[in-house]
């Protein structure tokens, strides 16, 4: 037996007989009153959201659910299932590959925007001169800005409907000011756009929604493991074992644009 | 250059510059007008589910998103993470210990309820035989019912609240009739109830949604990623590193119980 | 404290202070006087094996250590690279990939050898006869021989070097002899050859040395971690992160062909 | 197809039919004659090692194989092992296990010794001072200095015996020096002995190999691979599954300690 004083504390969870309490609240209670979103939020965080926040936190996930077969997170999955691995095994090695240049522009948009943040309140205010003197410092140090520009997407539709939505539902505060401040210095600086893109939007809403960095990396992951299964799956019944997976010569062949009901 | 004869095919995702479609819905389109839940069966199941279904599989999401800080998947995570790794490799981790005897049996309950519902249409719909019959053969063979029994919980407060939103959203259909026809027989011939836990409940309720076994353990793993996430932010903030973690001498110090607004 | 009736066991090492005895031999005296592979053998089997074991156990290492870029466990291993992670996430990441169809043929091939002695000995000792039987059952049931055949390799120059080695250190048994048999029957059977690979061959050897089936894909990750440390150093050193690794376009360029001295 | 121009280089190892080549060695003549360690070498350095430098690396392979059932690599496969997971999964989360505070101190050991030596050339050579100057810094910053001092052991047997061997070999050089220069200043400061641990002896050792502290934990992740399986295997065949680990309620049960033939 480990006496009381020794033991070691958790406040995630307390589960007894018949009874299991997530943050104070009982799981049953959560069931069917409360979105997956919200559920995510409330371990994460340790307090229920408003029904906006939740709105927001499923738009921050369906966001980023998938974005077809070429992240490196979604070729290792694969490639791991094509050995014949565990469907666990295969997400589990995508999730590895979820890592500092792949999903890691959420944590370090966050503490860009913070920190820009914390320079503007010392300087009463001046978020302009905050932010340009931290693009300076970067710069200096030859350093990017994390979450602008894309490979693909110039514009890119999930950061516009995020940043929307954020508005529309009165949660964009801040820090989505000073993202698309950085947005427009970025512009001025190299005399072409260099887009808010979907990590540095996600970023950007974390911050307004007080998520500390830390576990900014996690809402993608989150958001992410469900594409990997449907990769892994579809890899595991569509195609051969040990197949050479060609990491750009792949083509669409699911169904035609669709609207929505 | 892959010849487009050459290509692989992928139904999951198109993405263009500017364009992303899941299952052939634009992403933006989704953002704010799906759950996260909703989008999950999207791309897992390749139709959108209707709001009822969407309700029932946040509830399955909700229902296993956490469970304290024992199960082998937690201990896993939080002891990489007092190691000083990445919280992605700490999840990453904790996935690999959802296998066969943990997670492991939403896959095998959902063989078990097809199994029986193919013996009963096979002998004129007679489920009673059917499943004394599946249960027999599994008894010879020394194989236990998967989906029954909990070490902690004789009643599970998860299975009752599933099962009576199935039923009161219409979605419960013959996979819980025979689940529970299941329940009596054992408890019949065990003399002592043997009850469904919440992974033969979710089990039960993926089948009458259609959710091929395969990627039953899959509803577990992304359930249960954000409660990972959790309890390794909570061991990288609140722990020492290298500590030895007693999988047993914890004691819960978050909220008392509260109730929903 | 835990009462000393409740602890649990462990025969691998004891752990004293200033004291270390692995399988009853104090470490820091088999420093020096075993090598790497002897202590391999030590750890898994219990026992420290003769020198000429130690040889062949190191030539079979030696085999398996890398065979360029193009395996899943490397491609997986780069890719993880590629994102910025750290190097043990790679390797592991690179483990995950070796699984059923890739170095999993040497446990298959451990249980084909076994079955096959095992129905000789049944059978008043007919090795012919019993493999015969064995092929003929697979055959009827659609499953390969594991351990035949390689994709790129007719006559792999690893399997005649290790049964070579395996002859000259007296150490081949009745299971090199029985995959010599198989690949006999096999080329009757298919008339044409259908040559052991280095699996098979390992295998065999296994065998011989008294290696659970159980643990004999270990010997391949064993053997393969080194390899795959050196493609994911090679990748951070090398190459640009994000990089899209093709699985088929790459090129050798290391020291051109070099005798040993 | 791929153009030549366009394919990526790697310089490990080529592959042709029936011709696989490490680093510019036949992989069947480096069979026989060369060690697992040498091979290892070969592959991480890209050059064959000396006899004496692989009986060194022998030494360096054999102190790290085991340490019993505590450390966290070990919990953590054991733990995965324990849900039914297969061997290469539970060894893969063992890997993740390996990061920072567990085998992270052979890097952080390299980058230290490497940092004194750096110093001690710009200044003339005058080791004293460098190290000196070097832990004042680090005391100032608030840092440890790794691969000293051990939760066990005060006089860690392998520490003796590898830098003996390394004496014997003629292959201690400045930096197994520097590694004894800052033991000393070390016990100075604190008025107690803080020795130097394994990982130290081996950080030492592997900088006067030449060996980049890139890659020194991957010395440790090689060695302990096997150990790792030892425990998974024993995990699996002698243990219930899902059982609860205590990371300190263990007892040795294998042999008594007994003397190498």
């Amino acid at each position: 037996m480990v006496e009381e004083r020794d033991k070691w504390p958790t406040a995630v969870t307390e589960v007894k007989p018949n009874r299991i309490m997530n943050r104070g609240y009982l799981v049953d209670e959560l069931m069917g009153r409360t979105t997956f979103a919200q559920a995510i939020y409330l371990v994460l965080k340790g307090e229920l959201p408003s029904a906006e926040v939740g709105r927001l936190l499923d738009a921050i996930f369906v966001s980023s659910v998938d974005h077809g077969a070429s992240p490196p997170s979604v070729l290792t999955a694969r490639t791991v299932a094509s050995t014949g691995a565990e469907l666990n095994a295969a997400v589990a090695a995508g999730v590895l590959a979820v890592s500092r240049f792949h999903g890691g522009a959420v944590e370090e948009g966050q503490r860009l925007f913070a920190e820009v943040a914390r320079r503007a309140e010392a300087a009463g205010g001046d978020e302009d001169k905050a932010a340009r003197s931290v693009l300076a410092e970067m710069k200096a140090k030859g350093r990017r800005a994390s979450g602008y520009g894309h490979r693909l997407h110039t514009k890119d539709p999930r950061t516009a409907k995020l940043f929307a939505l954020a508005d529309e539902l009165k949660l964009a505060g801040r820090n989505v000011r000073i993202a698309l401040l950085i947005e427009r210095l970025l512009a001025e600086d190299l005399g072409r756009p260099l887009p808010i893109n979907v990590d540095g939007a996600i970023a950007a809403v974390l911050c307004d929604l007080d998520i500390p960095p830390e576990i900014g990396n996690a809402f993608f992951i989150i958001a992410r493991v469900p594409g990997l299964v449907a990769h892994v799956h579809e890899e595991k019944t569509r195609m051969k074992p040990m197949r050479k997976i060609d990491p750009e010569g792949y083509v669409y062949d699911g169904p035609a644009e669709r609207k929505l009901p």
